[in-house]
């Protein structure tokens, strides 16, 4: 039984969590860093708890402390969000090993899927499509022989990466002696795991995703795909579902792909199955993340089922029981950062004017308010803006009206409003031949 | 060809209708009084004209100073909103008279839809069910005699009222004398018609209304039912979409019956037909609305369909083309009114702390912001929540929750949220067992 949960998180998603907590009648504890004292997650929890300074690692991913506060306020369960510690397998455990829920997949499936080179080895196994080239971890000289084979551009990832973060692009032999050592001193510093595979490169390919939801007993159940081939530096920033460039034989292919993948590993909660499609339309397994994500707005849009809902409930042991699942419209969602929107650089401060998109088919989840100051500390992500259409173009009309209306602004604070407004007015994007390089050339 | 429309409103409806016509790729005008000013409609459209003074007469229904508006913008068409000029046949006649488009119906079907009693006749005559003793207007005479043949209770209605205004409910004869003279004055001078006609009294019913779209070529679309039973002093207060009281059979009777109502009256634009349903679930036909109400969110909500979209596509000239109509879910508005949650005292004042809900099915329709001064000169409502759930039971959580973390505060100034929050907690409204009457008991 889940009676109180602990949202081992800040910002929006732990306003999210709240919201869905509050929804099943269960009581909520927020924990926040002395930076967050204001924060309407704090506001917002039938009780909160200061975990320490503005440092996340002295608080949001201090382990100890967090288990500290999950004993004083009583709490049975834990939902970790996502980002922080909400994918670290040690956490899970120990939630696990004090006799508490942990909301979301166990620690043996999140050590699997957060091994990259384990996963992609897995789904081999069962016929799901993988890069050339991604079957081991490399060092210089297997590299080099793997490029030979596959062709250039390769691509280095590192093993435990993932979000985008650990990725460099070789063209050529030269770069790969360069660019290999590098890669693995970056990776046992960001991740503590030095180990690097290589891939082909694809050239312009869309990402796509498969929102899924397993039970204990073994349903799985798509939800859909999501496209977000709008990122930056491999950041995603617009997210929408369905992706307007697939047709529904490729969404069955993935979908099944990913509810057999789920199954292979004995998945457990809401997850995602990440692809590459390339030009020819081609999937490529990449990797399956196993959290809430930021972009699960989209789908619940089309969809109508609350995933974070369904979270909690798979996590008390109820059988998913999703019947005649049907999907209506068009959603985007618009990351909206307190950042620079020419250099991107973090832009944080206080809000002093707010006016928040409403009205028919827009949902906005944020934990910003007026009179709140972004702080500096943590990720830039201050909204998502999520619009729904009929259909695609109806969701692009109203994304450019939501955009105009929202305003946010305090000294010294920017956010990427104006960006968005840019790119959903780009022909690429508005006839869905954007890609995960798009913003990329835009931005030249 | 619709360029630029004349929004005759204020407050959350024009901020409505301005953000349709955003996504319509229209140019938006907005007309203000001296007292809206910072108002969030001013700021939304395109281009802003001042009016005329505080008092509603002397601007929001001033005729001419309106049609100079129009004149001075350029706009090619006018949407009236809900209440002001929104029925006012004249109105709709000399837009029309000017060349420009009056987004509603005609004047001819104002002028009908407005006399209740001619509505009823027409009713009647196409084999409607009508309240017994609803024919025809009344003197003191012929109403005893009426009142005698179908039985006390009795209701004193204005041929030209609505919305709930110009009702008296008598409960013998003693009081029908007394009651009837002041009813004939009161309509006199709060419509310039002292028409009354009585009507049988029902215990406790239901208000159930079918929203209706109709096109210029005779193509009429029922959009389903709302139940707004939860009403004081017969406005309403909580809406809510689909009905919880009633039957698939009963719905397709009464679409039935608005479908016919409105083909008999070319009716055009958007629309609803008014229905009581009483214990026995038998209706009875009410009135018409010509404009677009308060609550239409909650049937756009579940059908996905833009209601004021359709409204300007109709006036465009625009075929209705509403396919495979699917209801999913259920809707429920709440109408947050800056007023005394005891007294219902309007209470206007200024927003120093605003937080406004969000999240998953959460849509907030208004024209406040935080540091926006609510007029006392206008009606008291600032904002609509329309929350959506899977089920009435999942709307209600949400409902709670949205209502939980709605932040409205000011010196001076109170909303009745607190009061939402009561009436969503009592058994009858969780059992959909709530009525006409059930606020004036619950608040005993």
């Amino acid at each position: 039984m889940i009676k109180r949960v602990l949202i081992a998180n800040r910002g929006e998603i732990a306003v999210r969590v709240i919201r869905t907590c509050r929804e099943l009648g269960l009581k909520t504890v927020a924990i926040y860093s002395e930076a967050d004292r204001e924060s309407m997650h704090v506001k917002l929890a039938d009780q909160s708890i200061c975990i320490g300074p503005a440092e996340a690692v002295k608080s949001y991913l201090d382990i100890p402390r967090i288990m500290s506060a999950i004993e004083v306020s009583g709490a049975d369960a834990v939902h970790p969000g996502y980002g922080f510690l909400a994918e670290n397998p040690k956490f899970a455990e120990i939630v696990k090993a004090s006799k508490k829920i942990f909301i979301g997949p166990s620690a043996q499936t999140l050590e699997l899927i957060g091994d990259k080179i384990r996963a992609k080895e897995l789904a081999r196994k069962i016929g799901i499509p993988l890069l050339p080239g991604s079957d081991r971890c490399v060092d210089v000289k297997s590299a080099i022989e793997i490029a030979n084979k596959i062709g250039y551009p390769v691509v280095i990832k590192a093993s435990a990466g993932g979000g985008g973060r650990g990725i460099r692009v070789v063209r050529d032999e030269k770069e790969l002696r360069e660019k290999l050592p590098l890669a693995i001193e970056e990776a046992k510093v960001s991740f503590g795991d030095g180990r690097v595979y290589i891939e082909k490169y694809l050239i312009n390919p869309k990402h796509i995703e498969v929102q899924i939801l397993a039970d204990k007993y073994g349903n799985v159940v798509a939800l859909g795909e999501r496209e977000c081939s709008i990122q930056r530096r491999n950041q995603k920033l617009i997210e929408e579902a369905p992706s307007s460039s697939i047709s529904d034989m490729q969404r069955k292919e993935i979908e099944e792909a990913s509810i057999e993948f789920c199954k292979a590993i004995d998945y457990e909660g809401a997850g995602t199955v990440e692809f590459l499609m390339d030009q020819d339309g081609k999937f490529y397994f990449m990797e399956m993340n196993g959290r809430i994500q930021v972009e699960h707005p989209v789908t619940e849009m089309i969809t109508g089922v609350d995933i974070v809902k369904w979270q909690i409930k798979i996590a008390k042991g109820e059988k998913l029981s999703i019947k005649n699942l049907e999907k209506k419209g068009y959603a985007i969602e618009f990351r909206i950062n307190a950042e620079d929107p020419y250099t991107f650089m973090p832009s944080p401060g206080k809000i002093e004017e707010l006016y928040l998109p409403g009205g028919f088919g827009v949902r906005v989840d944020t934990h910003i308010y007026c009179g709140y100051t972004v702080p500096p500390y943590y990720d830039s992500l201050i909204a998502k803006l999520i619009v729904w259409g009929e259909d695609r173009k109806s969701a692009i009309k109203r994304a450019k009206r939501a955009l105009e209306e929202f305003l946010v602004s305090g000294r010294g604070l920017k956010t990427n409003i104006e960006f968005h407004k840019r790119v959903v007015s780009t022909r690429e994007f508005v006839e869905g031949r954007h890609h995960i390089k798009f913003i990329e050339e835009m931005m030249v």
